[in-house]
């Protein structure tokens, strides 16, 4: 079981790495054998070569990425829940969304699984 | 597939019902085959009676409970995660505890499944 502040460095080191537009470093916080839902009820991404195309795809999508935490990160064994906000720049327009990453760990720190909770029906746009 | 907005309106619910001390309005808010982890990798608690039972005992452990949202409630499909904060008198002590709660919600929008993320390690007492 990783220590609960592995956990949370390893949430903090992935927002600050999708703030940095660092798709490398966003695709080594997770283990070999990963898994994502994002968002939860969409196509499951598995191991690090689609975990990485998909992080590819979203940051594509948009100029530049924040990831910012909104509340502390919820540690209980190898899981975490956190709440973020995501605001996204589109040429002139910032994209705002509220999301809820769920992450199970492995033994090292690295994210074995991922569920991210939104809906781009509550986007907000300024 | 509940509403949007049945979900939202279902989980504002349930938060009310703890904070007014109300197990049987709580119960009444899951599925007759619902299941709860609370906190997640805990012993899971299957179907209304023991879940309402669960509840009674968490009740049981102190004078009185207040649950407050922190953020907005995310909605994808038939699933919920909310962040929010328990605040919970035991005599002259209130112990605060910063949970995320996620749920999945049948096509009546009841909890069909609840899993708690928390760590009584992180409370904060006043």
């Amino acid at each position: 079981m990783p220590d609960a502040e592995i956990i949370r460095a390893t949430v903090v080191q992935y927002l600050a790495r999708h703030s940095a537009g660092d798709i490398d470093g966003i695709a080594a916080c997770f283990s070999a054998d990963a898994e994502v839902e994002d968002p939860i009820g969409t196509q499951r991404h598995r191991g690090t070569e689609e975990i990485r195309a998909f992080f590819v795809g979203t940051h594509e999508l948009c100029d530049s990425m924040r990831l910012d935490l909104t509340g502390p990160i919820r540690v209980v064994g190898p899981h975490a829940a956190f709440p973020m906000t995501a605001h996204t720049r589109i040429g002139e327009t910032t994209v705002e969304v509220d999301i809820i990453d769920v992450m199970v760990f492995d033994e090292s720190g690295l994210i074995r699984e991922m569920y991210a909770y939104w809906d781009f029906a509550d986007a907000r746009t300024s």
